[in-house]
Formats: C-alpha cells, sequence, structure tokens
C-alpha cells in the first residue's frame, strides 16, 4: 500500500493536527492545479498519509468534501507496471473512472478504479518510478 | 500503519473481490460477536486490508452500513504501549469513542479515537503484542 488519502477542509489545522497523531512533520506538499487538489504526505514507517484539501469547489475533492465533509477519499497501491495490472482487472470485469490514466502527485502515473465495482471504495494505482 | 479497515455488505463476494483485486487470499477470519461484526485480513506487503462484515444490523458496522453503504470505515495504527499513546494524545485534546479500550481482531487491545477531533477518520489504535 503506498498510501491512504483523507480529504480535510481547513488545511494548516489538517497539517498541525495530523502531526500530532501520526507523530511526525507533512512533507511533499505540492499543488496539482489540473485537480483543484493540494496535497502533503506523512511518512508513518510503512505507508504514508496523504492530506488532500480542495483548491476549487468544483474539483473532484471539493465534491467530496461537499458531499460527505471530511474523511476517508482512497487507499492507493503501487504497482510495477500499471499498463500489466489494468489488464488482469480489467479482465475480471473491473474498470477505470473517467480520469483515465493521469499524472499523479510526485509525478506518477496513476488511475483510480470504479468505486461502484470495488465496494463503494476509491481505490488508486500508482506506478512505481 | 496495521491496517485499513471496510465495510462490506456481502460477505462472499467481497472475499472473492478483493482477493483478485489485492492478488492475494484473506486469512484470519474470525467473528466478534460482542462487537456484531465478522472480519478478514488481506496482506498487502507491508500493511493489511480488513474486511468488516454486519452480523447485527444494529452493531456499529451495521450502523455504518446503514448510514453510508460500503466503503472505508476506518485506519488502524499499531503502537508499542497503548496507554503511553493515550496519554500523549489526551494531553493534545484527543479522546477515546464511548467503548473506550477493548478486545479486537487477534485478542489486541485496541481504542478508537473520537472522529470529530481527527477531521471526519475513525482511527483505530492497536497495541503490538
Amino acid at each position: 500500500m503506498d498510501h491512504v488519502g483523507v480529504a480535510v477542509e481547513d488545511w494548516q489545522k489538517s497539517l498541525h493536527d495530523f502531526a500530532i497523531l501520526l507523530g511526525t512533520e507533512a512533507s511533499d506538499e505540492e499543488l496539482l492545479d489540473k485537480e483543484g487538489v493540494r496535497t502533503a504526505f506523512f511518512q508513518t514507517g510503512n505507508t504514508r498519509v496523504e492530506l488532500l484539501g480542495a483548491t476549487r469547489a468544483e474539483s473532484p475533492v471539493g465534491k467530496f468534501l461537499s458531499r460527505r465533509g471530511e474523511g476517508l477519499h482512497h487507499i492507493a497501491f503501487a504497482v510495477k507496471n500499471l499498463d500489466q495490472t489494468l489488464i488482469r482487472l480489467q479482465e475480471k470485469g473491473f474498470s477505470l473512472t473517467s480520469g483515465g490514466i493521469r499524472k499523479g502527485s510526485g509525478g506518477k502515473r496513476i488511475c483510480f478504479l470504479q468505486p461502484k465495482q470495488t465496494h463503494g471504495i476509491l481505490i488508486e494505482l500508482c506506478e512505481k518510478k
């Protein structure tokens, strides 16, 4: 598992609160303008927690926040070869969300699986660099 | 991070779907009758995914499912000393949910933090054995 993504409202308060909770400071703060999202990561030993803040109300994270409020947003698994993994999963009936394969934080190739097919969880797959 | 918990409706279909998604079979299936929950774990390299099925509609997981549907339910962090961790967090203003410290899956001492104080996430702390 590469990380767990958490959608938050108040960016500065969230950075502060999660630093206390996780006992470590955030790093790799990044603005993904095209996606309307601000991200930062907390290393928690074996994996990472990603904070997601909306830069626009109509961005995917902004819509999530207005619909469901703050909380767990997605889980991300790192894979060696994204194209091969997708062939395997698509053969089993899984499909991607409309955004398809794109550049995510850290410049990685990422995609999301359709949550209707994954028991309501938004699953991100990200390719190891 | 010890695991990510996912609330699911159809237990057998979920075991099947997540085995495909995660490329591994579930293990450690357990029934926690007092909590009204059935659990199973998928080892995903560095951490685990826990499936949670309700055995009663009025159990905590049953209520979660009827309110929010299937999806991400909680994240769990393993700590060496649960009491010391709680002293540190309670000094910073965090508090436990009403269930307090209890026995969780695998017989571990666990507790949950009040999600209103953790940006809407239900965070479990579990003590390493």
